[in-house]
């Protein structure tokens, strides 16, 4: 919608249709936990606008309308009415494909596209779903949530605010094993403990146990897990069908390949948000981000382009946090293993500091990471974990630097404010800049 | 303290010999209104190290010496012992100026220094007599606190959670004339007013009425205001009396000029903190900003040079932070009034903003303004005011941009994270830099 948005309202000589197979468009699924948990409690909260405000920017929005077929060459596309069936075709002159992602659940585990207690998301009346079953269910009836990446996280913290007893089945050996290192991993898992989730690592669903069209347990190399409900949050790939019959050139991931203008390998087709690959400013590297605010931005980028204000995205740096269970976790760039897969030679600084003047009541320590390259003092990526909000500043912060990339020194001059309710006078950066510079030296590289 | 602390650790060949008139030394002046507020319950938990620490470290802390003169030529330095009158000579090798700064008030009224009820910041002490005197007048009694910068707003904000009535004098038309631009100022200042404050704006004040040893009322043009104590949240100056002696060239306000390395006009003599001026990252010119962080480096820097590791400090970009009566506050670099005195062509755009998803409860709205230059893209300034502590993130972000000459378009790039605790989709820096984009474009400046 952003692109389509931009791309109207640029040049309303533009005719924009917008074909979604669903009755939403323009909403938060990252909002779904807070549905889930109550604190939203309406699912139209989580739209940013109502169809209707698309409809007055100019915009033919044809909800209920699944796209079956697109060619590339005759230019055209067939969609079908959810409902009624009925099919249509239409030709366009430029294509932006935003189709998303979607979960790998029913795939990887066939036999639960028949149970009425497994949960995945798929969409925002998803969120319905899991709030109600576990509503009916009530509290102190055990649900399993699968993966503990951001979303099985966030929907077990939810669940656990409703109630349910709440155990986490998480295939590798750390939690959020795409986010945080080892050590890091542990405090989180710590935490989750403490708030009475229980933990088991390094067990990989293999099957459910399904009767009389329920799911009874998860069967894992460390045993089965019984519930009364199961929600898997685990990995999601680009839905990439049109993708395919476009021929488009697709990266590892599965998406789309874009240059800097969020352009596909065919010049009439953009591609936008979790269905493209788009370059790691880091690595250089293409990359597959399904992150909200790159999407948002690439869809700006091409609704511009196709507004005839010409736009270039040039990337991200991997920035993502979550909050679960009153913990921030937050990274931005490569860990240090990362960073030597791609060719760096990464020097690492840990170190935990408080996120406050020391003399005021109510500070919090967090810890944070931050890797540079010993080469060149260039900053390479950061981590940090705490109780305090500012645990995902500054990892902005040094996300932003990230972006121009500053180096180990830009992070010790970087002139952060000090207040002793916001921040310590020495901040955590500072701190980590210092210790890299025992490294790198005290003054700018070369 | 930073600078002794290095020069001894990195070459414990060094004599470091350290001269305080005071009792205390490594203090967080800026934590004197949580004292008086309470929050800080003894005086020596604003002390980042005991004077015992500094000992151990192997520097020769002379406390309660006050040097009194000291000579270029000679090398020689005379301190008097504070309570004895004891007067000695030393030679030194090289010095380290951190004098600091001092209060304007006793030049400025002259007839306060014999008044008992009235008070302002000289050293840690001052925060004992503020709040033991407010204590002893107790609940009810009114305070009239002259200034509005961030000292008088925060002890303002400390005698009001003591229970006091505070009225708050300034010279200027609004509240917190160096840091805020004349619109947030309004919000801050009805933010004040309904804290229970009396503001009084446009009232510079022109004289005390004394009797008995007191202050009974501070005269103004818009007339007299009484009260049962004042504090002078006024105006300092830097504290260069051997500065001057030592014949070291001065800037326009007063405090040292210094190079990169901390070095004043006199290679053997360095100056850091409150004393020295350094330079502005971003219009290149020399300034006096008395800040803490600022302080920390610059010793840092000073003591890595006396250890023999060359360190160098660039500058600072002027960002400041403080929160009163709930309300955060904080800008960095330049105005857009500021920017035209320095000869850019500054473009401003401002915007109120959510600090969370809309949909998640407990969220509130930020004012944010940021300020590029028309000709090169280039970032130049920010101002936030808000309910949030992300107000003063948000603007450290944008200093580190400024700190690595970051345009509007890395202001868009940069990829902050997003999750809906923490931040909307659109952050509102994102959202700053695309309405810049409507003068500068959507892709890099050349």
């Amino acid at each position: 919608m952003s692109a389509a948005s931009r791309a109207k309202r640029l040049k309303p000589s533009n005719e924009v249709i917008v074909f979604d197979s669903n009755r939403w468009v323009s909403f938060a699924l990252c909002g779904i936990p807070y549905y889930i948990g109550g604190e939203v409690s309406e699912l139209e909260d989580l739209l940013y606008y109502p169809p209707e405000e698309f409809t007055k920017r100019g915009i033919d929005l044809r909800l209920g309308k699944a796209v079956v077929e697109v060619d590339p060459d005759s230019k055209t596309l067939t969609y079908k009415d959810v409902k009624t069936g009925n099919v249509e075709k239409i030709t366009w002159d430029k294509l932006v494909l935003a189709t998303g992602a979607r979960s790998k659940a029913p795939k990887m585990w066939p036999e639960v596209r028949e149970a009425e207690n497994v949960f995945y998301i798929v969409h925002l009346d998803s969120g319905k779903y899991i709030r109600d079953y576990a509503k009916a269910l009530g509290p102190g009836k055990r649900a399993v949530v699968v993966g503990s990446g951001y979303v099985g996280l966030e929907i077990a913290d939810a669940l656990t605010r409703l109630g349910l007893k709440v155990t986490i089945l998480e295939a590798l050996e750390q939690v959020a094993p795409r986010v945080l290192d080892p050590e890091l991993a542990k405090s989180l898992e710590a935490r989750l403990r403490e708030s009475g989730v229980e933990v088991v690592t390094n067990a990989p669903v293999e099957r459910f146990e399904i009767a009389n069209g329920k799911a009874r347990a998860a069967v894992t190399p460390r045993g089965r897990f019984e519930g009364d409900m199961f929600v898997l949050g685990v990995g999601i790939e680009p839905s990439n069908d049109l993708a395919v019959q476009l021929k488009l050139r697709l990266g590892a991931s599965g998406a789309v390949i874009t240059d800097d203008h969020t352009l596909s390998s065919n010049p009439d087709v953009y591609a936008v948000g979790d269905v493209a690959e788009h370059r790691d400013l880091v690595t250089g590297q293409m990359v597959w981000r399904p992150f909200a605010q790159v999407a948002n931005k690439m869809g700006h980028v091409a609704g511009s382009n196709l507004g005839g204000v010409e736009s270039v995205f040039p990337g991200s740096v991997g920035t993502s946090a979550f909050k679960v269970f009153g913990m921030v976790v937050a990274r931005t760039g490569l860990s240090k293993s990362e960073a030597e897969k791609y060719g760096f030679k990464p020097v690492e600084v840990s170190l935990e500091a408080g996120t406050k003047a020391h003399y005021i009541p109510g500070g919090s320590e967090l810890t944070l990471k931050v890797v540079a390259d010993e080469k060149t003092g260039r900053l390479l990526g950061a981590q940090a974990i705490g109780l305090d909000d500012s645990v995902f500043w500054r990892v902005n912060t040094v996300a932003a630097l990230l972006t121009t990339k500053g180096t180990v020194w830009d992070l010790f001059v970087a002139d952060y404010g000090y207040q002793p309710l916001l921040a310590p006078v020495w901040d955590p950066l500072v701190v980590a800049a210092r210790l890299l510079m025992r490294t790198f030296g005290e003054k700018p590289s070369k």
